[in-house]
């Protein structure tokens, strides 16, 4: 029931960000996403609830419209269907956990 | 929507333990798990689903009878009311994040 994150395959995305699933079930999904400065994580929405913790740099996010930056440590909560992106700051690392599980993020 | 780790209070739960509630709402909650080295997360259960991600140092962890070592950017999930507990091999963080919100670590 631990995955291992050296075990876990970091996923290039394009335009400097990759992703790396650590563990998920029907019920949750961990998820890093690291960026490389200047890289953008587009507005979007999707119909499942997300906690995202500032691994690593800084962030310029974006919630329902409303800007704010922050940085390793801090954390945001999205309701469902919630627009949010973010720009990186810095190069830097997100954790982000989902419920439920994010099966479009699944090959 | 952004909870600022500066703002949030760090309470002392004794025996080397300290809990910071990151963000929550009634959908998910985000805690950080402070040890010091030796410091045990007793086995336990609850109803709520459980992904744990290793912000710092190692634990030896207990889930349902197994027992693994885990570090920094390691993850386990548990499954809803599946025995599980840590002991800190040395001083370390957990990121805990839990669904639904952990209601009884609300004051």
């Amino acid at each position: 029931m631990i995955t291992y994150n050296k075990d876990a395959t970091l996923k290039d995305l394009g335009g400097g960000v990759k992703r790396k699933i650590l563990s998920e079930d029907k019920e949750m999904m961990a998820v890093e996403v690291h960026f490389e400065k200047g890289a953008v994580g587009a507005v979007h929405t999707h119909p499942h609830a997300q906690i995202s913790y500032c691994l690593e740099g800084s962030f310029e996010v974006n919630i329902d419209g409303q800007i704010s930056v922050f940085g390793k440590g801090d954390t945001y909560y999205i309701k469902p269907n919630i627009p949010h992106g973010v720009v990186a700051l810095e190069k830097g690392i997100l954790l982000d956990v989902f419920t439920p599980r994010r099966d479009d993020f699944l090959e």
